[in-house]
């Protein structure tokens, strides 16, 4: 068994085209042998988001804390405590942080082949 | 794009052998298609607690509130908020709820194959 705090795992700059402000934590992934799927949370800086953008594979996610609103072709859905959100395969999103002043984070989960 | 509140699943009697007092709300899994992982939250009462048991397939996992400890052979490890736990395939574990009067919940990810 591995139990690691999200705190205590290594936030990383997430550097893709289109992203704003946003960095990463891989709580499990391929280094941890994590064998179908990954967990990762995200932090998104006031103003910041990730990128509306569509690739292959689905998104499972859960707001953590903070204002965020997912965008998608039909439109922005801001989400509430104890909101989780799947994202099916090929469907343009983006995650976005709607505070000006405060952060906020989201778990997110993926497929273990789309892990890098 | 399906977004869920979790206290709008329903809740489930968890029946397996060895459970005691748990119930689950299936957020994500076949019926959502699902494509490789299901999303789970648990619900243990007061002294409540899932089976101690193995199985071939892992679990990722996290603490959502209360106080709970997960056991294994090598010992209970407490939980403390912002945990994030793997447990590999075929590893013998319990999820304890340590409180008599507090109610505790946890998220609970699974490979789709194994979601019924």
């Amino acid at each position: 068994m591995i139990i690691k705090n999200i705190d205590q795992v290594p936030l990383q700059d997430v550097n893709m085209e289109g992203a704003k402000d946003v960095k990463v934590r891989v709580l499990f992934g391929p280094a941890d042998n994590a064998p179908t799927f990954a967990m990762r949370v995200f932090e998104l800086a006031p103003g910041g988001h990730t990128p509306f953008h569509t690739h292959p594979f689905e998104h499972e996610a859960m707001l953590l804390d903070g204002d965020i609103a997912v965008v998608t072709e039909e439109g922005d859905r801001q989400l509430k405590q104890g909101d989780v959100i799947l994202m099916p395969p090929d469907e343009k999103h983006q995650f976005k942080n709607l505070s000006a002043t405060e952060g906020a984070r989201f778990m997110c989960l993926v497929p273990i082949a789309y892990q890098k």
